[in-house]
């Protein structure tokens, strides 16, 4: 740390840094599962900027905000009286979830797909939990078959996911719920993407699946508002059906006014709370049915191009659409070439992410951008 | 979720439940070691609000900026040349840490002090580790001899604090440091609070004290630019002295454009890094150094009015003062019934931080209202 600059060039300093960003508002950016946040989220970010959830004893309104957004994600999920908080991600979702279960069973084993998001990897290795992988069916959905057969007298938890990181896909929920009753197993439900589009495709026209607190054997759940929920970066949601559960994993704060902390992080940003009470109270059912209609217009219209153009898609089953070619590596080495931020699968497919900033124009792009790379190519 | 809601009535609900919220503008928030962020901390937080550094691919501005931050923070630590990030702040951090050293080394035994910040127990709890805790001198700095006593072939590493949350005291680091290289041991030093007030104290005419990277000993710092470093919450800082040591913490992100990821967190603020580096850069060493010397001044200024008065303060060794008094239960209580913040320690007594948001006037009425409560319980 050197002499002070001028506020003039420290701004500029970093907008030319930031100049080398992908902006989601170019409609380029297809491999995120987050977006542009909501002007009402972002304005309200910044009132709360000061906020730390981590300091209730200070910030006790800002803590019933939090348990008002809870209280939202909840009902959107099929329980409005579920125990929670909103915290960094995704990740720390997942991982407060099975430290939950590791306190809470004398097993050391979590059945989960093997597409799972890669946090579970990272949350094992930390609590050192074992992961046994279960196979996905030809659709990329969990075979449950094979985590009955997985089942041991080792195994503390289930996990199911709603919405998978890269298909989109959503396992059998309401048969993993039947398994956690009968053999006496928390049942995760990761529906970190998910959780904001699912409770709507039914009244869109999209088959109906049940994945959430309707279903008596679902202990906790992930659901990122900062995902499909535009909210900013960082809200992610972690719900308990029982709040009980958390006690496990209580620390103590001997120098705080509130004595309890059960989140992994410690300070916590009120303003991701704030954000995403405001925008859910904003959207409404309806706001966000819409955005997830437009989503999934896009997709289904990109599903139907690409069939045309004899690419290879995966049937959607939410707004993420995976397609592979004979050629896939050129085509996607071209596209990013032109631009496109997309990603891979594991097995090599062009995995793209419809969120909210991509516009039908963008689509259409896309595609005539992908014409003109196979004929390139041939 | 049901019906949307005006925008204005979001906002008035809101606004309605953060009047609950204690500001740090009030000057009566003294328990906290987080402050208002700097003006252009929160400017800059705005336009790197869509930021994430969880994915790095698209946002590769932002993740340089990260590094510059970091390469800022290690130049304050005495090494520019380390390897860190910013994460969600010090629990993070030392959980980090502490993974790493799990990782790295056969021992599962951590030494430190009994003044270390309560993550460090939740990390251990986390990670399977066992906390040794040595004993406190009378002054609050860790005993060096009873470190030495506590050394087992099961040892890992040691930790010490450079400004504990309770006392604000600095822990013999130099010692600490030699008896790392000794054993060869790893060696974390907690500066989430101190490492933006430390570097300047001599140069203002208070004790020196060694305790970061220019010891060669020290192998990990966390330092939390979201507390005395005046950028917002999320921006903890994690510093490693050798980028090698972290490869046994990474995690394969499959679908990532960046595939490798060392946080715990895994979506990360971008804003919050931006932040960070608006803010060093515009403050520059001169204006922290200002921003510290006007905290010690209203620190020592109410040491002495209060040895005055017949408390019986600690001597500070930064801006945190403890006092204590022989009937400090109805002191405390008398006080947050006038509305003052305040926490106390593990041994009873009351705690002050005195942070840059508490000015010479709010540190007089807290005096006029000490007088006041000693006069009426007598």
């Amino acid at each position: 740390m050197e002499k002070a600059m001028q506020k003039e060039e420290v701004l500029k300093l970093l907008e030319s840094l930031s100049r080398k960003d992908a902006s989601y508002s170019s409609g380029r950016v297809l491999s995120s599962m987050c977006t542009s946040p909501h002007p009402i989220a972002t304005e309200v970010f910044l009132k709360f900027i000061e906020t730390n959830l981590g300091d209730t004893g200070i910030f006790r309104g800002t803590k019933q905000i939090e348990e008002l957004a809870i209280r939202e994600l909840g009902r959107l999920l099929g329980r409005e009286n579920v125990k929670g908080f909103i915290v960094s991600g995704g990740t720390e979702a997942n991982l407060m979830a099975l430290w939950v279960v590791r306190e809470t069973s004398k097993g050391r084993e979590i059945i989960l797909p093997e597409t799972a998001h890669f946090s579970f990897e990272k949350a094992a290795k930390l609590l050192g939990l074992k992961l046994v992988i279960a196979r996905v069916k030809k659709d990329k959905t969990l075979d449950i078959g094979d985590v009955k057969r997985k089942l041991s007298k080792n195994t503390s938890a289930l996990v199911g996911i709603a919405g998978t990181t890269e298909y989109g896909t959503i396992d059998d929920i309401a048969s993993l719920s039947e398994i956690a009753l009968e053999e006496n197993l928390h049942l995760h439900v990761d529906a970190a993407f998910g959780g904001f589009v699912i409770p709507f495709l039914e009244e869109l026209g999209y088959p109906a699946r049940q994945f959430d607190f309707s279903l008596k054997g679902v202990d906790s759940m992930t659901i990122d508002p900062h995902k499909m929920g535009l909210a900013p970066v960082p809200a992610g949601g972690i719900l308990f059906r029982n709040g009980e559960y958390l006690k496990a994993v209580e620390s103590k704060a001997p120098y705080l006014i509130e004595k309890n902390q059960y989140t992994i992080v410690g300070t916590r940003s009120g303003a991701g709370a704030a954000s995403t009470l405001a925008v859910i109270k904003y959207m409404g059912r309806e706001g966000y049915k819409d955005v997830v209609r437009e989503c999934m217009n896009i997709t289904f219209y990109l599903y139907a191009k690409l069939r045309e153009l004899k690419f290879q898609p995966i049937k959607p089953e939410m707004n993420i659409l995976v397609f592979t070619h004979p050629k896939v590596d050129q085509i996607a080495e071209k596209l990013e070439a032109k631009g496109w931020r997309i990603s891979r699968t594991r097995q090599g497919e062009i995995r793209l992410v419809l969120m909210p900033h991509i516009k039908i124009e963008h689509a259409r792009e896309l595609l005539k951008d992908l014409k003109d790379i196979t004929s390139e190519i041939q």
